[in-house]
């Protein structure tokens, strides 16, 4: 999988790729991410790339022009499967939406910042507009390391014990039971009995009977689907 | 505001940040942000911070006591409003629990990473349990960006122009009208003439019935609240 970002501000976007999951799916060659930096798309000398809105308001608004230019020079080098727009009246990203995007070959994420895009960049460039939650970020520079996070630890290879991503919360619309680990006891607070016993069909059980319970307590919407 | 975000990861961290509005808001001294790594806390030499899971399984469990330990430390210096878990089975953020969240004094957030945390923090430690979506990401660290920026930006003085929050998607349970910028034709794709008319009660009413469209074409939930 190739991901292309396109955003204002690339040098916020740098940590969350320089550790952990994603910079391992990267040093395995299992994705290539690339952030192109919109403001060297901008067609005059002071490199601007955003403008007042038309019919006044707060609020600055990326111009159409870099994006187009940025996004063609990107289709002319190869396909794309989506060009995906982060924006909080997009479709709601959820774990069904990642799996599919995990099985995409390659993929141009537009980050909106200030206010937005120019409503004729989404008429016209994008394929598919994602939010990652109804709230407001100061950009979609976050959304898209979410998005990100969340598609490529989903490729195969990605994580070090693939069952590990398999038994997470909503993969199969349970979330997850309570987990533990060692001290067994600590100031008095112990874990249960049951998954000491080293009776693995009782503790399988015990941990569907917990998920099924976490699920009615927390979000019984999820067992309605 | 301060906010101590407890993580395994805090290089994960630094650049969003480093720029833009979380940026300037702790430049304006409106907020602090302090990282914790977490295996400052450890009580061994290896600075081991996870464990196997009781009852086998896959992915490993941060532990309760450096936890206690890190959480303890803070609650000595300052009381804190709200110790804050990031969670993918917790409450899901949405803008009225940023605006909420915006006006508290002092926030804990402490990162999950790999399957989660010893279940006993979340019972004895944690206050409140926050989700950005319904999807799994490798750790709590995006989640708890997205959180302080989703918030951050609220906290008055932070937005340069403090209107430009107030007419954000969600703020009135709707979705923003389409916004435009020059050029006003671009490739034969024009802005529509009345953001061009210079008639800001017709504009006014223009946006407000785009809003009302884009609310019930795509998200009309949210007018049913």
């Amino acid at each position: 999988m190739r991901i292309d970002i396109i955003t204002v501000l690339p040098e916020l976007m740098a940590s969350p790729f320089s550790g952990s999951i994603m910079k391992r799916a990267v040093d395995k060659g299992l994705v290539e991410v690339h952030f192109h930096n919109l403001r060297d798309y901008s067609s005059n000398n002071y490199k601007q790339v955003d403008d007042y809105q038309f019919g006044g308001g707060a609020g600055m608004v990326l111009m159409i022009e870099p994006i187009d230019k940025c996004i063609s020079q990107l289709k002319e080098q190869r396909s794309y499967d989506e060009v995906i727009y982060m924006t909080p009246d997009g479709k709601c990203l959820d774990q069904s939406m990642a799996n599919e995007l995990s099985l995409k070959g390659n993929l141009i994420i537009l980050c909106g910042h200030y206010k937005g895009v120019d409503q004729r960049v989404r008429d016209h460039f994008v394929t598919k507009e994602i939010s990652i939650g109804d709230y407001v970020l100061s950009g979609g520079e976050l959304g898209a390391a979410v998005l990100c996070d969340a598609v490529i630890r989903l490729i195969p290879g990605v994580l070090s014990n693939e069952t590990s991503a398999l038994t997470d919360s909503f993969q199969d619309d349970m979330l997850a039971p309570p987990i533990y680990t060692r001290p067994a006891e600590y100031k008095g607070w112990k874990v249960p009995d049951i998954l000491l016993s080293g009776n693995t069909p009782k503790i399988e059980a015990w941990r569907e009977q917990e998920a099924l319970r976490n699920t009615e307590e927390k979000r019984p919407d999820l067992l309605d689907e």
